[in-house]
């Protein structure tokens, strides 16, 4: 947990993309930002939220998500591509305050592979959408030739609505005073993906948290209606997740070290190879910020889930250092806990 | 125009995907229908509309659709890929009566790609949504090793309303002694890119029609709120859509070969390459089937438009043989016209 890959240094200007601009930190925002926000510049896209909110008539505000999927290897300890396709951007609604409704999904697929695993994928699809609550309304299927993709890539767009008390959260709502909590232990999907990469012996040990995150927050909300910001870490994990929160607040965040929730087993394997679980992939785990009073009783709440049993308050908003993260580590020090700057594992979601 | 390679024999089942499960044709169809429909049943999906219409909140319908662009190559005479993927979801929402509003995009981008091509790609993406009257509110970008991607994909998912008259239309409306329209020339775009990929010497004469057809669809709704079904004849060609019509409508239609509106550049090319203009891709073109009453007055509104002037009525609804599609041919005879089987042209979209 002690070993930090992300690179504090300047990030140049590319003239091809690079496996990075794929990695969620800030080589990934520098393409967004200098290629497509420019491009496509109004009000809703520059929000940068993870889920757009529309007024598609007076008085109707629908929530919308899009993600493309391509991690490879498309099964692995706890889930495949398929399901996470569906809870990614499942996820992305529920983060953003919405109750997930619709989805769409559309498939790449490579001359060559199996029809039973797209088969199995899709089963899988839908299973992960009866546990969200969601129908999958449309779909599109494309073949590319040999060689020139990867088995299958998977996008998939989703619909939320926000009905009765529910309302668009932002990640620019945090505010000094807030307390941090997450639902569970961080790193899991993305230790998950590297071990089975890497073909690692303790990989059957190592599960994925790939799940819908709708119980979650509804607990949450439930709690706590006046919650501030809910996100799910993904690409980049849950130190660049805090960053984007400070950054579109513009507050400092400060974590305690021994308070982060870490499974043993992920704790070893990022020790054994010199990854931070702050900056793996999670892909079943809310990060929110909550007003101080309310803390321990959305912390109760979700801790009677049983996806929520790991769940911990981890730090607090501060008004110094706005845009920055720091975390207090064990030996009593504090240190800088920045965005992820480059790609450390390619292609987790 | 002669020469079809569409073929009648029956397709077996297929333990892995072949390039014709892409193609748009009876093999996309087996693959959508043996491992997608099963999977997902539900009442939106199995209609296997272009677009799928959602009753977000009492009252409040939207139409959804999305579809992944894998075009290559990227850039070809009138246009490139990102255009075709904006004006492709916004006609799939306009064949069904929608008007189209948001849009969303997700890249799956090879490592390598070089960032200029993508800043024109996302330029013109822009410029086809303003010509559209869309909005791009939400979009991801994942980055693949070089050799596991093809510079880029992009998957768009498209947002539309009912406003005022407009309802959704359906490919299942047709009825007997309603006519048959088309709002411009057969086959360009499939053409098009085949030319661009072989290099041939014609391919700067032949262009590409990839355009957003909402200005087509209003003027014949305009003329005739009471139109039956309107469809953008993309991978299969003009002959695919009018088969998925005879089929969902369980009629006959008949077609005239003599007034299909083919460019002479486009004949004389397929002529070469033994290819049928009624089997290519079309990307700025609308289908339609009107009663025969509003025929002529739907015809003349189209083509007072710049994009619909070689727009012609083509053939008529019939009671018998239906579910199938017959051309009349030049020297009188008559013979079918099926649904495009396998994959003349892998990756026109």
């Amino acid at each position: 947990m002690s070993v930090t890959f992300a690179c504090p240094a300047p990030i140049g200007r590319h003239d091809r993309v690079v496996l990075g601009h794929g990695g969620g930190g800030r080589l990934s925002a520098e393409l967004v930002e200098s290629v497509f926000v420019p491009a496509f510049r109004n009000d809703v896209l520059a929000a940068l939220e993870d889920q757009a909110t529309l007024t598609l008539e007076p008085g109707v505000r629908v929530a919308v998500t899009t993600d493309a999927f391509v991690v490879e290897p498309i099964f692995f300890p706890g889930g495949d591509i398929g399901r996470l396709a569906v809870c990614g951007t499942v996820n992305n609604l529920v983060g953003g305050g919405a109750i997930a409704r619709f989805i769409t999904a559309a498939f790449v697929i490579e001359e060559g592979m199996l029809v039973a695993d797209l088969e199995r994928i899709a089963r899988s699809m839908r299973a992960a959408c009866d546990e969200a609550g969601v129908s999958l309304v449309a779909g599109d299927t494309k073949v590319v030739e040999r060689g020139k993709g990867d088995q299958v890539f998977i996008t998939t767009t989703g619909l939320g609505t926000y009905p009765g008390m529910r309302r668009p959260l932002s990640v620019a709502a945090a505010r000094p005073g807030d307390r941090v909590l997450v639902t569970g232990t961080l790193g899991d999907h993305g230790i998950a993906i590297h071990a089975a990469r890497l073909g690692l012996a303790f990989e059957t040990v190592l599960q994925s948290d790939v799940a819908p995150v709708g119980k979650l927050a509804a607990a949450i909300l439930d709690a706590c209606p006046d919650a501030r910001c809910m996100r799910d870490p993904t690409r980049g994990g849950f130190a660049t997740t805090l960053n984007e929160i400070a950054a579109a607040s513009r507050v400092g965040i400060v974590v305690t070290e021994r308070d982060l929730p870490v499974q043993p087993e992920v704790a070893n394997a990022c020790e054994m190879l010199g990854l931070d679980p702050a900056y793996l992939a999670n892909a079943g785990t809310i990060v929110a910020v909550v007003p101080a009073a309310d803390a321990e009783r959305v912390l109760a709440a979700v801790r009677a889930l049983p996806r929520g049993r790991d769940a911990a308050l981890v730090g607090e908003v501060v008004d110094t250092r706005a845009g920055t993260v720091a975390v207090r580590s064990n030996n009593g020090g504090e240190r800088a806990l920045p965005m992820l700057a480059g790609e450390p594992l390619s292609r987790v979601c």
